[in-house]
């Protein structure tokens, strides 16, 4: 089947139509929250506080500019792994990371901002809104070379609306802790992503297989993206714990996790080639999945040791599933999940999901203090009848919530995205820059000067 | 005509001679901020701090790093989508970066920051260093590939010194606001840059054509600069603004204005070509005029919504001038813009002086409160006669001010660089980095290793 | 000799072996600070904290972040600029990184935070974690290419031992000012590493002499290493110094000082070719020798136009080592400097050591007041009989232990490394990738389009 990748006119008209309905609606409902308001002169006085420094934004601006990067470079960068499909990887990722922020401050606003007229936004729904783009990041790993940025737009509309509904179910109806999103961003991203590519199943994509490798350069410009990844995900798992404490906690046990986590990813890459050497998608890759199994767990008391653990299983996890689970996945199961975030967001998601079930389960006033206790899991607000024992079960629910929410939502999604004017590429043509972008002539000559013989082939 | 290329005294001696002259200047006049200074602590006790948080140093450092990312990574790397000069974009820029925060910490303290008797310095002079510097960074990508380093030293101290006397009018005399400087910094920057490239015009640039182009990975390396630029750009608009909401407001509105920008610039990028297909010079420059857009409103009450709206039209008008407006610059007015910096700072600094003309036009107390309106916009410090349409004029004028420093400095600056002795690279051999950099030799041969075949063309 | 540089089970074995000890050992020793616990919201009551902001998260988690990114991307990147060790540079880098981390938490943990019964870690261990690892990848630039990463990870176990030790002599029984570390990190890092690479020394490395250039893009992946270590060198010198003016101060200084360098790198760089070119090694290094030479002094009152000299002495002295000493040490003194970290963290080291005396030398009450001097230099705590004489002279001692300690400890880990079974690669196969990873093939075809002819040769 020949499809029209031509997209001159369904981009423009996509891309101006949802920007304009952004416009209209954040003008009916977006307003600045009291701190970022010119009246929070007036507030400051009212509630006695004596220094500026109070303003949210000083709490949490540098953590949000940290999970900035991890979504634009670090994703970004991370997909660039492929040797003809950098520009896609980084413009497309951009492309629906900024639209996806637009729609998530409407959607969690309305869900967990609005005052019953306004949304009232501060650095901390920017904060959620590049997290639940985080999920779309994840899922676009799994159709990555496959789609066409129009299909890409509309998943991250649809996704960002799932997201958030799953997201309200936990937090605030199952009340649960994921101060990370092991389970609402990552498993939920990584299976909504999977089941999408598993609808959109290609059964002759072997005939672009040849550009479904890296190449030395490539495999550089994906390593940007993971150690920004790597470096900042102690921003990512305490960038909206509570202040002080819960926030120090976090990035200590993220720091520990994701230290351990590398070097079981580089004994599981060494131990699993006939030759003991290294594989760069499994450094890549798997050394990021103590972050993700860290996520719900991040800002409870698992203890330093306990997030080498996690770190050091994640990496074993992630490492045996990219050798062994993912050519399973494409063989039996017809899912072909081009960055395999299976390993990297899918599996490590589930392990942060059933930790944070375990820690909330031995949760005590031993481990926390009584108030320590309150305070973390938000008891005595409203939460009288409050046990560890609930609170464990009511994690383990949630983690079950978004696992069913990802597959029913990306069996829908990828119904939609299956319909044939969407643009998407032919099977021959996947991973493939030059179907989207104008690439460049590569020099026919560079002989000006003779010290610059780059790219020249020696003479036949 | 053949130009002498050789800078072997040239450089080391205009180098040297200005750090000396640099080193002297700041021993009679540069000293440390009270914050800054170990008195600070007796300061503490007088103003009665109870804290050492209350040290400008944590409002503003993070901000600051994002900033000096901003310089360093974000400009340098957005030029190297040169194919061929990617050592001299970033060297080059690294070079009059670090020359010229130098020579603005002494201009800017002398004008700002002067006790009568020393400068103090404390964070604050270092981020407007910085942005004095982005101004030179923006007209160093108009003359792009066609200077040399000595020239880019003279012109970095000529640009210094106007944009400092030109920052002095519009913040001091007609006190107008400019948070992220869409006025002094991008407009002024790109006028002043435009101009000088005018009076350099080369007619024989066609000569070096094949090189002005980009390559696969050099497009990736831009893309580095592109989303370091655009992801801090948020600090950039509120690194100086007032403490608290002010700060807060202006990261808001520049994370809308951004996200809307990418949406519009990928739209016009795809219409704007016959089949539909995105340009990867419209990806890294404009998605990024929604941050010079809002640089001027940052920090004003422009709602959310309203940043959207600038987003979307710097978006399209940048594109629209990167298609249609750069051929016409260099085929009728003669100015050969290489980055095309009028479409990514010149047009979009406009209309962000525009904005901030209206929006100071429409301010009110309703709007910001009495207090917040006050602070805000300085009011009854000294200035008792104020009124909203009286700063929207002044604002106006400001806007007319910047664009006529940025031509006559921009006239006289070419014409001193126009000299033929400061080791220009003649037309032949422009966008080289051949010209001034030690270039390694491609291995004629990689083949110790069968698997490692790269770079190597197959048998004929 | 041929060695079998097949490491299937020697490294995941000791990596697997190393994260069972740290696991152990946390899980014994290593608790939270009690800013980083769950019952510091009693402490807040008691302390009579009126702001969560009192946390020390909020006074350092930046400048962490920062310090994180130049031992992750900074000093991984800086080493890509060989053509075919990138993999191993960014790769090896960050295993040694993440296991030097956790050993470095235990040993600093063990002489600096430890209450009798555990280690409590905050934020400020992870800075001292980063820092201390940051000595060993300074160490890993004399060994690149050379070594194997079983051999790495037994360097990191020994030096993060030895530092500790070093920098518990020099921080607690000298009492020396070292806020960046010229002492303990970089000249211990450099001399330790230089020593190691003396008893390594391969007669026959001309074999890969081929590959220990760079080509046209590796040199721009190594700039970004440069940059974003050049950039947040501010946080380094200033994340571990006192709160408020100390911090505030160091961060001015190393600014001045890294900017001057860039000047005199540049300066003598082209001074020094023939033809007055620019060489891609001194601008990637020496630009940054005034961030090293600063980091004793960084929060002394050595005032912006000494660290303006202090740059401008180090940029010099820099480059001429790389023109000059580096052949000289490698043909005279059998010490093969991969990187030239002699003329980037040596000598600008004991520059730094040397400056850090004199200002200690002359601190007086003028220059600090009365308190400042005794808060700077910790008089009054215990040290009753201090004077800047003593201060003087103790700073010295504390130069002169670190090159000791570096020396004998260089040679005792030297030997151990000698052992022919750690799997370090054959002289002809030095500075490659393919030893131990999974090179990535090169496309045979990329003609599915014809506007993609990258790396397709012209046909003969």
């Amino acid at each position: 089947m020949i499809w029209n990748t031509n997209l001159r006119w369904r981009l423009p008209v996509i891309c101006l139509l949802l920007e304009v309905v952004m416009i209209v609606l954040f003008g009916v409902f977006v307003r600045y929250d009291m701190d970022a308001d010119p009246h929070w002169v007036e507030e400051k006085a009212i509630k006695n506080l004596t220094t500026d420094l109070e303003n949210e934004f000083y709490y949490r601006y540098p953590s949000f500019q940290d999970v900035h990067v991890m979504i634009f470079v670090g994703f970004g960068f991370l997909m660039t792994f492929l040797q003809r499909y950098g520009y896609s990887s980084v413009g497309f990722n951009f492309l629906l990371a900024a639209f996806g922020i637009q729609w998530a401050l409407l959607m969690q606003g309305w869900l967990h901002s609005f005052d019953g007229r306004y949304i009232l936004v501060n650095v901390e729904n920017l904060i959620n809104a590049d997290f639940c783009v985080g999920s779309v990041c994840v899922a676009f790993g799994a159709v990555l070379g496959k789609v066409s940025p129009v299909q890409l737009l509309i998943m991250t509309l649809l996704q960002v609306t799932l997201f958030s509904v799953n997201e309200y179910i936990l937090l605030n109806l199952l009340e649960v802790k994921d101060a990370g999103g092991s389970m609402t961003i990552h498993a939920f991203g990584a299976y909504f992503g999977l089941t999408v590519a598993w609808i959109l199943y290609r059964p002759n994509l072997n005939q672009s297989e040849g550009r479904k490798s890296s190449v030395y350069h490539s495999d550089l410009f994906a390593m940007i993206g993971t150690l920004f990844l790597w470096m900042y995900w102690p921003s990512f798992n305490s960038a909206i714990s509570n202040h002080g404490d819960a926030q120090h906690r976090a990035v200590i046990n993220t720091y520990c996790s994701l230290a351990a986590c590398v070097l079981t990813s580089m004994a599981l890459s060494s131990a699993l080639h006939r030759k003991g050497k290294l594989d760069m998608v499994h450094i890549q890759n798997a050394s990021l999945a103590g972050g993700v199994g860290l996520g719900t767990v991040a800002d409870l008391m698992i203890l330093p040791f306990g997030s080498l653990l996690i770190g050091f299983i994640c990496g074993i996890v992630s490492t045996l599933g990219f050798v062994y689970l993912t050519p399973f996945l494409e063989s039996r199961l017809r899912i072909q999940d081009t960055c395999g975030v299976h390993n990297l967001h899918g599996l490590p998601g589930i392990i942060g999901g059933i930790a944070g079930s375990v820690m909330a389960s031995i949760a005590s006033i031993d481990l926390y203090g009584e108030e320590g206790l309150a305070y973390t899991f938000g008891v005595g607000r409203s939460r009288t009848n409050w046990s560890p024992n609930m609170q464990g079960r009511f994690q383990a629910a949630g983690l079950f919530v978004s696992l069913a929410m990802a597959l029913v939502g990306g069996i829908i999604v990828g119904v939609i995205l299956r319909l044939p004017f969407w643009g998407q590429p032919p099977d021959e043509n996947c991973f493939d820059d030059a179907v989207y972008w104008e690439i460049p002539k590569e020099p026919k000559s560079t002989a000006l000067h003779p010290e610059d013989s780059s790219f020249r082939p020696p003479e036949p």
